[in-house]
């Protein structure tokens, strides 16, 4: 059984209202348990908890051995990104609404904490993705996705046009409103919504999604995720790309954005039991026919 | 630069009219390369080509160290199941329709084989499927696919329900037409018309694809293909399974239907500069925007 | 307000366990309102309810003023077919589910019907489908719809194609699984599940869904009811019709399955209030958001 | 038969080059012909062609009795708009590319006219939309669309949540990235690559087809077109309405945007033996099969 945990730090979503005693009551249960305890800077702040400091991610990423994280998928993603370089191991509680990647529930923490502190837990890695823009052949952008990049076109245009290469493959120009790379964990994001498959996340690929494709046969793809895919804007006015939804507007025709698989992985960790294709049913309600 | 080849198995689709002489040309100019020819027997058979002998498929997969299959993709699956056992490569001439493993065109066969006979060829590994029938327990039959495995209700059945686990993991009871397990080469084959994405042949996964299922958020997955696939019929009359469309009727309740990844793979070989992208985009017609 | 009803008929999904004191108690409920009862003959036997008589759907459709349908939506299309020559309006009680057209939940009955009985209420029309098969121009077999009208490929066929002609127009031939023709009430049965989209019951069409289609673009179509559809079996072994899921095997090439809208409708009384879309968000579960 | 027409309005697509001289020859047939013919202000400004005036579309409506159209399906939209409160009826040429509503090509409109100017054509009318958007209940826009609204999310937002009622009825509150209610001539524009279904112009209904909606089960509906469609903004950044890609960008939370059919419809002249059908194998190219 792996070593126990000694140092955890507390992440929150601290615009939740509320939060501040789920955080303060967290922290205390982790100290009980012998574990230390290290605020993150922007969560003791927005909380006003100041008794186990604040501390920025590179300093919790040097002292702590695992993160707590309270809130849903999305300050789940913004934090995996920043500890990402760091591989401290991830646990996620979710207040009220289970989480693809949040699943533990804020009402029985302490259990499936007291078993993982002690060694007893499972362990996943996700792959990131690490996109950056060249404009004229130079980087002018770059970003780490958890889930995913996206090309998407303005929102007065009618369409964009994409040429998509993989390696040294041409693939295809696309016209649509957008186009979706995704990790396996971001293949029940946004790329679902637009049409594309699920990704066990011990998939070795990228889901390959077009938005609203005007080619009835553009159909979501599953590339390797030793690809490197380029997209570039052949035509459409005030297209922009986005990593994790955080956006670069403007680009320019001739813009290339490259994706690639991450060095760094996402170290996940699950209560004992967990499984990923009970979330998928409880998330998607599969556990009930609809029709 | 691989060794050339030396001894070339020929089989066609010996059904097709005017086949004969498209496959003793080829015959003759192999022989005109240096290269030694044998047929299979029912090709030899069927086109009443003698001179060159009637083998079956252990005798040319001891002797030949490459095959030539004339056809479409239906002809190409049947023996590239037929020849795995014997890690035996294949080359695909198709006769008319560009197909997805079947990608010299007839017409130009002669400068692509000279090419590849000297050792100049790209090639590339498909995964297969091991499927086994179990009633009570013990298994009741078996079979090899290169494309997929598929349960499926019977003609006058409203639908089926199906139990899927994935190794010790229970996925979901899906009530549908049926359930499609494909390889990434089956993906564009009928899990592509049931609305499965497009598995690139470097991607270690199985297409997951409920067909018409009533619970519309049963979307298609993505599994790696290390996993172990148990599809247990709950209800439904007069089910049935296929390996490769070879079908297998009366399903029992209770009968389970396992699929894993098969020990072998299937050996292509494609002219330099082939491009998997370039074939789907011919194949499903992407050279061209359709709205 | 209309007049009220004076004389029901009731029909029981009788093959469900414990449904003969439900039934007993509805019909005492309505004499108790001043309505006289009379049983369907095949409910009357199977539950073993004598007291109320045992009547053909001729019989009950010359008597009585409406009819009480407790079951599920398979129920209520069986009986609807069968009264819609009588233009008997119906109400449907749900034993548990809520189905698209059983819309009165078993416990909230009493309530419901007395309003209704009292002339306030809601009524809707649907339309249904008459199908003809036609072999060598002679026809061999007739039926009608109120869900759908279906030609399917055999179990062990790979596909069929079907050539479709709508009045005196070619429209198309298909290379699929099936093809679907199904009503607004259909729309929401298996047409859903195969892709179609949702007809409001108001629309005066068809739904033209093919299913699992080789041509990625053959989307669904939605064509005037006032059209004639014919479908002729170009290709393809063991193909069948289906009318409303009752089938006829063994469609020969060439047969032709002819669809128009029925002269007949079928009318449905709900309580005051009733909403089609609230049916909609419970039935697929709009309720709340998924991913 | 009807009566020959004596008065054609010409309309071009006068950004595209080479233009000029096609219209040039196209009003010179029509006078061979013995029809009059006035030129569109803007064609003839652009083109330069002076001899046959430059009359605004209130003019023509009142002077001419058809107008023939050279363009694309985008030239159609906007002139069909412009002339709809004149009843019209419009002929298109398209010059190149088959367009859904551009069905006359180039090098064969000689005949086609001829025939049709005779009185020998068939005759079809598209339904129109009226879209407002109203603030704080009163109507700060309105527009008119042959093809579509659409209410879209803004660029940097992860969705927008909308709030639909039809008529009187609460239909959904959908978290998408937007809602498309088409007319059937919009069907096979944008609401197509977001998955709606194909209307048959005779069809009475207008398609409702969410973008990338987040709930998996919110799928295409279609609506009689006598509804009133309301759509208010309940979440999300920087949304817009668009009416036939015009564009009205920045709507405020609690805006709503009100589409019902027009009172006017578009008159197309269609040469005799057109078929709707055939257009769509055309332009989806079902003439073959595609997997």
């Amino acid at each position: 059984m792996p070593a126990p945990f000694r140092h955890a730090a507390i992440v929150g979503k601290y615009q939740a209202q509320g939060i501040a005693p789920v955080l303060l009551e967290l922290a205390r249960f982790l100290q009980q348990q012998d574990v230390a305890v290290s605020f993150e800077r922007e969560t003791a702040e927005a909380t006003g908890i100041a008794e186990f400091g604040a501390h920025d991610a590179q300093s919790l990423g040097e002292h702590c051995d695992f993160a707590v994280v309270v809130g849903g998928d999305g300050t789940m993603l913004g934090i995996a990104r920043e500890f990402s370089r760091h591989n401290l191991p991830l646990v996620g509680i979710n207040q009220g609404r289970l989480g693809f990647i949040t699943d533990v529930p804020v009402g029985q923490y302490k259990e499936a904490l007291a078993t993982l502190i002690a060694g007893d837990y499972e362990e996943e890695h996700r792959s990131m993705l690490e996109g950056q823009v060249f404009r004229d052949g130079q980087p002018i952008h770059e970003a780490l996705s958890l889930n995913d990049v996206v090309v998407a076109r303005g929102v007065t245009a009618s369409m964009v046009e994409l040429r998509v290469d993989v390696d040294d493959d041409f693939v295809a120009n696309l016209r649509c409103d957008g186009l979706i790379i995704a990790t396996p964990t971001g293949s029940t994001a946004y790329a679902l919504s637009a049409g594309g498959p699920i990704l066990h996340p011990g998939i070795a690929g990228l889901v390959f999604a077009p938005i609203a494709s005007h080619t009835l046969s553009n159909r979501p793809i599953v590339l390797p995720d030793s690809a490197t895919v380029r997209i570039t804007l052949v035509a459409g006015r005030d297209a922009s790309a986005h990593f994790d939804m955080h956006s670069l507007a403007s680009l320019q025709h001739g813009d290339c954005v490259q994706v690639r698989r991450s060095a760094y992985k996402v170290r996940f960790l699950h209560p004992r039991g967990w499984s990923y294709y009970a979330t998928l049913r409880r998330k998607l309600r599969w556990y009930e026919g609809v029709v």
